[in-house]
């Protein structure tokens, strides 16, 4: 998506070698109206495909996931990091190591809100490792919903975590980095 | 608002005597659709204010002012908790004490997105003691910045939140809760 590439080689701040900050329009700072273009994509992308929600991680999915749902006409469920160790029966819980954080998460979700026959579009800003994605995966499957892909914002190619989800579903990546560096980045179109 | 009066009573779920839990429609899983007549009511009441950023705080407050900025056409900015105890000097920092989870969170903005000359309306879903509202708040300050006002949705009148955040800036709930227990909930109109 150009208009993503564009505002990401304008606004994007490459932090030593792997890190790539979008805080000025999607993790700190929202720019909602570029967030809505994105949304416009995702329903271009995955709106024949009947999906029934649209499952996020907190918190910086959350955004992305909500504007798009407004097209998508579905609810968004996002998946809570929790911090308590006693979690009740009413929950499907997965692990989810950070790439940026460098810790394990324990990642739930109410049995209420994904249910046997949902389609489910996932949607996350990163796709680095796939670390965030297989875990939301993990929880439709628990959840015996089926997965009819993935939405990320940026896909960072060269960290593996495409290849990863792409044996496990669709995954349609808005910007696919294939290396960055001092020097600039380069996209994979 | 009436609709959304009627939403909590049939959706929200009182535990003990204190906590309302809004998790099927705003706190977990996202009704959108409705979120967005939540946002077309703070655009009713804010629009005339010149507000040139919308100020949250993670992770639940998130949806409801990514949406509601679509109509004010204006960037939002979460409040992050912060995990790590070495803060840049380029961050703004404020204490926050959660009511749910019984601790304090430090908060940080970025003081490239919070800037003196801003008109700031600062949305959240719930003030109970007014905490979350008077960090936010207290953020702005240091950033130079005048807050139009808070938008809440639900506000627990009986907690001396609003009382205390009335004495800063307008504050405009579009619930307001006068009691509630076991036999059913007590709107302010």
């Amino acid at each position: 998506m150009e208009l993503l590439e564009k505002r990401i080689v304008k606004d994007g701040r490459i932090v030593g070698r792997d890190i790539l900050k979008v805080d000025s329009f999607i993790n700190h700072q929202i720019d909602v109206a570029f967030v809505d273009k994105l949304g416009e994509e995702f329903f271009r992308l995955f709106g024949g495909e009947g999906v029934t929600r649209i499952l996020t991680i907190e918190a910086s999915g959350i955004a992305i996931a909500s504007v798009a749902a407004l097209r998508f006409g579905v609810p968004v469920v996002f998946a809570k990091k929790s911090k308590t160790r006693n979690l009740g029966n009413d929950l499907y819980v997965t692990e989810i190591a950070s790439f940026t954080h460098g810790n394990v998460s324990r990642v739930i979700v109410s049995k209420d809100y994904l249910l046997p026959g949902d389609r489910v579009l996932i949607i996350d800003d990163f796709l680095a490792e796939g670390n965030a994605l297989a875990g939301l995966i993990d929880l439709c499957g628990q959840a015996g919903a089926t997965v009819v892909g993935c939405g990320v914002v940026i896909e960072k190619a060269y960290q593996g975590g495409g290849e990863r989800i792409r044996k496990l579903c669709r995954v349609e990546s808005l910007a696919r980095i294939a290396s960055m560096d001092e020097n600039g980045i380069e996209f994979i179109r």
